[in-house]
C-alpha cells in the first residue's frame, strides 16, 4: 500500500471510487449509492398504492426519471472503468444493474406494462452487491458461516418435511374430501405445510372430528419437529463462537503428523512424542 | 473386492443392479426409480385436480399405465433375483411394492374405488427404500441420531402437552361453552391444541373476556414451552458434533492420572505414558 | 429387604399394593389405575359431544357409575391402610382424589349442574400422581430439572413480554381505535399477545397502514424474541447434559474451603494449597 | 459504609427513601410505587372498556385523582431532595414521571382529548425505573446479557428478512395481484412478513395455484430462518453461562505454562504458582 504512484488516470481513480470501499470517497460512494437504491425501491412501492399514485403521480414519474438517469450514469461508469467490460457486463451484479436501470426506458416502447415493476423491483438486489462488501464486518460473517456449514443438513431435513407434507395431504384429502375445501391433493398438501410450519392462515380447517384430529397430530409433529432446524443452526454457531475448536485445527504432531486435538496437550496422544519444549528442565 | 468371480449368472447381477448401490449400474437404477417414483406421485397429484383431469384425462391415463407396468417389471425381477423370495414378499418394503403396483389392475374390478388412491399415494413411501440407502452419506444419519437420541425426551414432552391441553380444554369449555363455538370438549382440546402450537386457524376464537384471558394464558405457555423440544434436540446435536463428551467419562492415565479425554488417545497427553497396550509388537 | 417378615398383617399388604411401585402387584395396580383414570375422562370428553350423548347415554351413565365406584372403593382403602389418614386426606392429591369421586353422588342433589363435569375433569391430575412416581425414570427427571433451573429466567422473560405488550396494544388502540375491532384496550393487549406468540387468529387484524406496520414489528419483535426461552431451555439443558458442570460441585479446597471448579486442578486456584496427593513422591 | 453520621437532614432521608433500595424504608417505597403504577395502569385499561366505563366512571374517575395527587406529590419530592433537580427534570425518566403525572390537569384544558390516555399509558415505562434496581438481581442481568451481546447479530438478521420480505412480497403482487386482496407493494410485504413470522392471520391469503406455491415457499424459508436468532440467542446465553470461555483467552501460568482457564484464579491450578502480584503483603 505504501508505495502506490500518485499518477494515476481518471478512470483508476473512477474505478476506487466505485469498486473500492478503502477510501472515504469510496465508502461516500457506497453510502450514497445505498441510499439511492433503498429510495429506488420506496418509489416502486408507493406507486403500487392507488390512493398515493393518483394524487403524487407527478412526484413519483419526476422520482423514477431522477433515479434511472442516475443509475444510468452508474452503469455507463462501471463500464468504462473497469478493465473488462464484457467479464462484468454478463456477471450476475452487471445484469442486475442492467435490468434495473433500462424500465423507465422501456416504458416508451411496451406503454403500461405491469412486468416492467417486476425488473425495478429487481433493483432492490443491487442492495447486496453493497452487503457483499460489509459481510467481512464480522458478525453477518458469522452468521453466514453458520448457516453455509447448515446448509446440507436443513435441505436434507426440508426434503423430509417436504415427503411427510404429500403423505399427510394425501390422508386429509381422503379423510375431509372436496365438500370441505381440500379441493385436490396439492391444495391439500399446501393446507399440511401452513398447519406444520405453524402459520395456520384459516381459509381452509378440518372440520369432520376424523380430520381435526389428524390436524392435531400435524400441529403437534410441526411443534416438535421446529426443533431440529434450530438444534442445528444453535450447535453449528455455538461450535463457530467456542474458540478452542477453531484454534487447534492445524495444529499437528511434528513425529506422526496426526492431528492435535486438544489445545493443551503436552504429548501426542497418537505416539506420545513430547509436543512442549518448556518443561524440559 | 479384488478376486470377484468374473462368472456371474445373470439373477445375480440383476441383484446386484436393484439391491446394489456401489456400482454405476445400481446407481443409475436408484435414480431412475426415484424419478419413476416421484413421477408416479405428481400423477397422483395432478389426477385429483378436477380442471386438470379434465383437460389432460387420456395423458394421466397413460402416464398410469406406464408407471403400472414399470412397477410391475420391477417388483417380479425383485422377487426372482433374491435368494429368499418369501422373507422379501412379506417385509415392510414388499408389502409397500406390491400395494402401489397393483391399483390399475384393482380399478377393472373395483371401479372408481377412491380408496385406489390411497394406494397410489402409499408410493411415495418407497422414496424412503432409496433414501435408507443415502442415509449413510453423513449428514441425515447425524440427524436421525440426535432425533433418535431425543426421542423418549420428545415423548415425555408430548405426553405433558396432550394432558395440559386436556384440562385448558376443558375449562375453555365450560368458560366459553357451545355458544360461541366450543361445541364439545374433545373440539375444545382440538382447540387449545391449535393455539398452544401458535397454529391459530381462527376457526373458533374465544369471545368472553374471561376467555381470551385464558387464552393468553395458554399462549404464553405455548410460547415458553416450544423452547422445551427445541432445547433438547439443540443440546443433543450439540453433544453429537463434539465427539469427546459422551464416551469417555471416567477414563483417566494410570500414570499420572489426569483425564483422558480423547477417545481415540494411544498416549496420555500429559505424561506421554502408553494407554493401549494391543500396539506392542 | 431381605429380611421382610411374612408376618404382614392386610393393611400392609394393601398399603404395598396402593401406594408401593416396586412390587410386581403395585406395579399392576398403577397401571390398572392409569387406564381407568384415562378412561374416565375419555367418558367425560365424550359426554360433552351432543351427538354422542343423546345415542349411548345408557352406556356413559353406566360407565361413569362403574369409575365412581371403582374410584370410591379406592379411595376408602387408601384412607384405611394409611398410619396418618388426616394428612392424606387433607394432602393435595386426597382432595383430588376426593373431588374426582364424588360429581356423580353430588348429581343426586344438584339435578343436571355443569360445574360436576369439572370437577370430573380434576380425575386428569390424578395422572401426575402416578407420574410422579414414574418421574424418577430419568428422562423426565433430566427434563424437569432444565425447567426448574430456568424457571426464575423463564418468569422475568414472561414479565418483560407482558409490559412489552401492554405498551404495544395500548399504541394499537389509539392507532386502529374501536371502529376496527379494537374495542379496549385489554382487547387490544389480547391481540398484541395473539400476534407476539405468532398465534395470530386473524379474529382482529390492523386495517390502517399505520396499525399494519406497527403490527410488522411486532411480529419481527416476537420472531425475534422468542429465541430467549428457547436458548434459555437450551443452554440450561445442555449443561445438564454436560457431566463435568455437575460432578464437581461440591468439591472444594481443604484450606481456603472455596469451591473447586475445575475437576482436573491439582492445586486450589485460591490459595494454591495442594489438592491431589498422589503426586507426592 | 460504617462511619455514616447520625445527622442528616430530612432531604437527605427522602433521598435515601426515593432513590435508595438498600434501605427498608426505600423497599417498602419500591413496592408501594411499584403497587401505585401497576394499579393505574389498570385504572387506564378498564376506562377504555364502554361497558365498565359506563357502569363504575365515578370509581374510575376518583381513582385517577387519587394516582394523579400520589404521582404530583412523589415528583415533587424527587424534585426537592436531588442535588441537581435540572439533570433529573430533563432525563428519560424525569420526563416519564412528569408526562405521566399531567394528564388529569390538561384534562381540564382540552376536554375529551384521546391523547391523554396515550400520556397516562406512559406510566408503564415507570415499572422499568424500578426493574432498574432490581435487573442486577442476576438472572435478568444475565438475560440482557445474552440479549445485548447478540444485538449486532440480530439486526443484521432481522435487516436480511426485511429484504427478503420485499422481494417476496412485490412477487406475490405480481402473482396474486390486487383481485385476491392484494392490494399494493405495501400490503404484500405485509402479508409476507405475517406468513414468514408464522402468524398467519388469513385477513389476505393466497388464492393461485402460483401463489399458493410461493407461499408455500415463503413458510419454509420462515420455518427454518426462524432458527437463526434462536441458535444465536442460545449461543451466547451458553457461552455466558460458561464463565471459562471469553475472558480466559490466552492466560497461561509463567511457571508450568499450562492454560489457566478460571478468571479469578490466584494460583495456577497445576504446579500451584502464585498468579497475583497484589496479594503480597
Amino acid at each position: 500500500m505504501k508505495n502506490e504512484k500518485p499518477s494515476k488516470n481518471w478512470k483508476a481513480k473512477i474505478h476506487e471510487i466505485i469498486y473500492g470501499t478503502h477510501t472515504p470517497a469510496g465508502k461516500l460512494f457506497d453510502i450514497l449509492l445505498l441510499v439511492l437504491i433503498v429510495y429506488s425501491v420506496i418509489i416502486v412501492m408507493l406507486e403500487s398504492v392507488p390512493r398515493f399514485d393518483t394524487k403524487h403521480h407527478r412526484f413519483l414519474n419526476i422520482s423514477e426519471w431522477v433515479v434511472t438517469i442516475l443509475f444510468s450514469i452508474e452503469y455507463i461508469l462501471r463500464v468504462i472503468c473497469i478493465n473488462k467490460p464484457k467479464k462484468y457486463v454478463f456477471s450476475f451484479f452487471g445484469i442486475i444493474d442492467f435490468l434495473s436501470t433500462i424500465p423507465k426506458y422501456l416504458a416508451f416502447f411496451f406503454v403500461g406494462s405491469q412486468y416492467l415493476t417486476a425488473f425495478r423491483a429487481l433493483r432492490l438486489l443491487r442492495v447486496f452487491r453493497i452487503l457483499k462488501l460489509v459481510r467481512f464486518v464480522g458478525e453477518s460473517n458469522k452468521l453466514i458461516n453458520a448457516l453455509r456449514a447448515s446448509r446440507t443438513k436443513i435441505s436434507v431435513f426440508v426434503f423430509f418435511v417436504l415427503i411427510i407434507s404429500v403423505l399427510l395431504g394425501t390422508l386429509m384429502y381422503l379423510i375431509e374430501g372436496p365438500e370441505h375445501g381440500f379441493n385436490s391433493i396439492p391444495h391439500s398438501v399446501y393446507w399440511t405445510i401452513v398447519t406444520l410450519t405453524t402459520v395456520g392462515y384459516g381459509d381452509i380447517s378440518p372440520e369432520t372430528p376424523m380430520g381435526q384430529f389428524l390436524a392435531t397430530l400435524i400441529m403437534i409433529i410441526g411443534y416438535g419437529v421446529i426443533a431440529v432446524p434450530t438444534g442445528i443452526v444453535s450447535a453449528e454457531y455455538a461450535s463457530n463462537l467456542n474458540p478452542n475448536k477453531t484454534m487447534d485445527e492445524g495444529r499437528s504432531c511434528p513425529n506422526c503428523s496426526c492431528e492435535i486435538k486438544r489445545s493443551d496437550a503436552d504429548y501426542c496422544r497418537k505416539c506420545g512424542y513430547k509436543l512442549t519444549e518448556d518443561d524440559d528442565d
